[in-house]
C-alpha cells in the first residue's frame, strides 16, 4: 500500500538520536555536583562542622539524583533496543520525553530541600508518569508500524505478546508513582517508601535471584520467547549507548573546572589596577591554585577516560551488571574535580588540606576499581564478552590488567603515604599528578620488565609470557 | 618482524576518540556564552547603555571564541582525515591536545580583557604553539607507523611528499604565532593582525578564488596527489564528526537553562518560610518565567537538532564550506538560551521585552536561514552530496525544504507581528512556541495539502507533485 512505503521511506537509523539522548542524559547525570562544587567551604573550625552537614547533604542529593537519571537512561536503552528505527514522530515523542528527563534533577532535589512539602512529590511523581505514557505511546506507535521494531521481534510470531509485556514493565513505574502521589495527601512517608521500591527494587530482586543461583549453582533459564525487559544482570545493554553515555560524562566533567575558570577567573580591569598596580601576572597568580586544580583533574579524568577506552575496546557484549558497575565508576568520576578543587581551597599543611587530598586519592580508587571490577566481571563470562586475546592468559591480558590497575594502585599508595608523611602531603600529590601519565605512556614497557624480572624470579625455564 | 606485528595487534578504531574530542570542543566552543549568561541586565534607562556595551563586547568574545574553537576543531578533523587508526601513545598525546585546546578560550578571553597586555597574547600564542608542536609530533609518529594512516595514504608512493606537505600546512599556524609573540613586545598591535591572518586569511583567500572560478566560469583543477589539507571549500570534512559536534552543542545548549536553574532556583527553606508563610507553591510561581524560558528554548533546540538531523539524514557528504554553514548556525543557537531568558526579565510591555523578543526571533532566524543555506549549497552539487530521493523533483525534495523553512518563515512571521502588534508580543511570542512543535508533527499533511492546493491553483492537469 502507499502508506506503508510511504512508512518504509521516512524510516531512519536510530543513531544520531540516541547519541543525542545520551549526550543530554549525561549532561544532566552530572549536572547536581555544580550545586556541590559552589558551596563555600570555610576554613574556620566553628563554622565547618555546618558546612560539613551541608556539603553530604548536597552529595547524598547528587548521587541520587545521578542513580535516578541513570535508571531513566537504562529505560531508555531498554526502549530502543525494541525499537530499531524510528521516524519523525518518534523523533518528535522522544524530544518531548528528553525534556522531561532533563526537568527530573530539579524536581528531585525540590523533593530533598522540602521532604515534607507534598508538592516535590507531586511534581517527580507527575514527571515519572508523563515519562512513562510518552514511553507507552512510542511503544504503541512502534508495534502499529512493525518495520520500525527490532529484527527478532519483527519475525517473532507473538508480537502481541511482546506488546502487552513490554507495555506491563513500562507502566509499572508510572503507576506506583501515581499510588506514591495519592499517599502524599495522605501519609507521605508512605510516598517515599513507594519511591525507594520503584528505584532500587529491580536491582534488589535481581541480585539476590541471582546470588541464590550463583550459591547453589542452579542456573534459572530465560525463557527464549523473552530476550527483553527481563532485567537479569546478563541482560545484553547497548554497548554502543554505554559507551556514549560514559562518554558524555567525562566530557562534562573534564571541563567543568575550565567552565568556572572562564567564568570567573578572568580579572577586572579596574581591579587589576588598584590591587595589583597594572601586573596581569600578579593578578593572574592569585588563580594559580585554580589552574593547577583544573590541569590535575583534566588530566585524570582524560586518562581514566583512556582505560575506559582501552578496556571497552576489548568487550565484546555489555550486560546490565557490567552498566551498573560502570555507573559507580561514573558517579565517583563526577566528584573529583571538586576534589581537586578542595586541595588548592586551604592553606598550606593545613588539616583541612590533608583531608581533601585524601578524599582525592579516594575517589580516584573508587573511580579507578569500579573500572577494574568491570573488567573482572567480564574475566568471569569472558568467551561471551571479551575479544579472544585479552581472555586470561592472552597475549594482551597483563597489559590491560596494568592499566586498569594503575590509578587504584597510585590512590592507594598517595593515600598512605600522605598518612605517613602528612607535612609533605601536597608534593606528595602534585608528584603523582604529574608522574601518572607518563607512566601511562611508558605502560607497555613497564609491563615488559616486571614480567622479565617475574619470570627471572618465579620460573626462569619458561618463556610464553614473554610476548606481551 | 615481532614489534611490527605488535604494533598491528595494539592498533584501534580512532572512532570513540574522536567523538570525545568532537564533545570536548563541542563544550567548550559553547561555553563562553555563560558570562553573556550571566550578565545582569538592569530595566533601568540609565544603566542600560553601559549594560549594552558591555554585552555587545561579550557576545564579540563569545563569536570570536566560537570562531577559533572551531577553527582548531576543523584542524582536529584533517588530522585525523590523514590517520585513520591510533594505539595508545596517539590517544595520550592527542589528550593532551585536547587539554591547551579547552585552555585556548581563557587565553583569548584574557587577550579580549586586557587588549594591551603582553601577557594575553603570550598565552594564548603559547598554546596555540604548542598544539601545533603536538600535532606534528602526531604527524611524525603515525608516519612512522605507516599502518596508522588512511588507506589512499599508505599505499600511495610518495609518503614523504604527503608528510612534508602536511607538516608544512600544521607548522604555518604556530610559527606564525611565534613571530606574533615576538611582534607583542615591539609593537603589539601588529600581532593582532598577524593572529587575525592565521584565523580569516585560508577562509578569505579561499572565498576569493571559489567566487573568482565560479563568476569567470573557471574551475582550478586539485592535483589529484594531493586529497587532503587543500583548504578548498568542497574539501571533504568527515560528516560523522559534524554531526557529533553539532550534537555536542545542540546538547549543551538544551541544558545550559537548567543547569541554572537546578543550581539557583531551589529556594531556602528558611527564606519559603519568612517571605512565603511556609507556601512552596507561591515561592515556585516567583521562579515561572525560568521555566517558560527552559520549556521554550529547549523545544525551541530541540527541534532545530531535529531539521539539522533531518537534513543530515539525506547528505552523503559533507564539504568545508557546508561545515562553515554548520558553524555559522551553531554559533546563532548558542545564543538562544540567553534570548528566551532575557525575554522573561523584564515587566510586561516594556521596551526592553519587546526587544528581547525581537532579538530572540532574529537569533532564531538566522541559525534556522544557516541551516538552509547548507541545504542550498548541498543541492547545488546534489549529485554528489545528496541521497537521490531528495533531489530537486524528488519524493522527499518539497518536504525536506518545509522542515528547513519552517523556523525562519515563523521567527520572521512572529519578528513582523511584535512590531505591528507590539503590546501583544509577548503572547504572539508564547503562541509561537507552542504552536511550533505540533506544526512539525503534522508538517507532512501540511505540505501534501499545500502542495494539492498549489497543484489545484497553477496547473490542474499535473499530478507528479502528488507522491510527496
Amino acid at each position: 500500500s502507499p502508506s506503508e512505503r510511504e512508512g518504509h521511506s521516512s524510516t531512519q537509523s536510530s543513531h544520531r538520536l540516541l547519541a543525542y539522548s545520551d549526550a543530554l542524559i549525561s549532561i544532566i547525570a552530572t549536572v547536581m555536583i555544580l550545586p556541590v562544587a559552589h558551596t563555600k567551604v570555610e576554613d574556620n573550625e566553628e563554622l565547618r562542622e555546618s558546612v560539613q552537614l551541608l556539603l553530604t547533604t548536597k552529595i547524598a542529593v547528587y548521587l541520587m539524583t545521578f542513580l535516578i537519571v541513570t535508571v531513566a537512561w537504562a529505560a531508555h536503552i531498554r526502549l530502543f533496543q525494541v525499537i530499531a528505527h524510528i521516524d519523525d514522530c518518534l523523533a518528535l515523542l522522544n524530544l518531548a520525553c528528553m525534556m522531561l528527563i532533563t526537568f527530573l534533577p530539579y524536581t528531585f532535589s525540590l523533593m530533598a530541600t522540602f521532604p515534607e512539602n507534598v508538592l516535590g512529590i507531586l511534581l517527580f511523581c507527575g514527571c515519572v508518569m508523563v515519562i512513562g505514557v510518552i514511553q507507552s505511546v512510542i511503544v504503541l506507535y512502534a508495534f502499529s508500524r512493525p518495520f520500525l521494531l527490532n529484527e527478532q521481534i519483527q519475525i517473532s510470531e507473538n508480537l502481541t505478546y511482546y506488546k502487552h509485556h513490554i507495555l506491563q514493565v513500562i507502566m509499572r513505574v508510572p503507576i506506583m508513582c501515581f499510588f506514591a502521589s495519592i499517599f502524599s495527601f495522605i501519609f507521605f512517608q508512605l510516598s517515599y517508601v513507594l519511591l525507594a521500591i520503584i528505584i532500587f527494587l529491580p536491582y534488589i530482586s535481581q541480585s539476590l535471584k541471582w546470588c541464590r543461583s550463583k550459591a547453589i549453582g542452579q542456573v534459572e533459564e530465560t525463557p527464549d520467547s523473552m530476550l527483553f525487559y527481563t532485567y537479569l544482570p546478563n541482560e545484553p545493554l547497548s554497548k554502543e549507548r554505554v559507551e556514549a553515555f560514559s562518554d558524555g560524562v567525562y566530557a562534562i566533567v573534564a571541563t567543568l573546572l575550565i567552565l568556572d575558570i572562564c567564568e570567573d577567573n578572568v580579572p577586572d580591569p579596574a581591579v587589576v589596577q588598584k590591587q595589583f598596580g597594572g601586573s596581569l601576572v600578579a593578578a593572574l597568580q592569585a588563580y594559580g591554585p585554580e589552574y593547577l586544580a583544573y590541569f590535575g583533574s583534566f588530566a585524570t579524568v582524560g586518562l581514566l577516560w583512556f582505560v575506559h577506552h582501552s578496556l571497552f575496546l576489548h568487550v565484546t557484549k555489555t550486560t546490565r551488571f557490567m552498566g551498573l558497575l560502570n555507573t559507580f565508576s561514573l558517579a565517583f568520576v563526577g566528584g573529583l574535580p571538586l576534589a581537586y578543587q578542595l586541595t588548592h581551597e586551604f592553606p598550606r599543611n593545613s588539616q583541612n588540606e590533608l583531608e581533601a587530598i585524601q578524599i582525592s586519592c579516594v575517589i580516584v580508587f573508587f573511580a579507578g576499581i569500579f573500572q577494574l571490577s568491570i573488567w573482572v566481571v567480564a574475566l568471569y563470562n569472558e568467551q561471551e564478552t571479551l575479544h579472544p586475546y585479552v581472555w586470561y592468559g592472552g597475549r594482551e591480558h597483563v597489559f590491560m590488567l596494568a592499566k586498569l590497575a594503575l590509578y587504584p594502585c597510585v590512590a592507594l599508595g598517595t593515600f598512605f603515604l600522605s598518612c605517613i608523611l602528612s607535612k609533605f602531603s601536597t608534593s606528595i600529590f602534585h608528584l603523582m599528578e604529574i608522574t601518572v601519565p607518563f607512566a601511562f605512556l611508558v605502560l607497555r614497557l613497564l609491563v615488559r620488565i616486571g614480567l622479565a624480572l617475574l619470570r627471572f624470579i618465579f620460573c626462569p625455564n619458561r618463556s610464553d609470557l614473554t610476548t606481551v
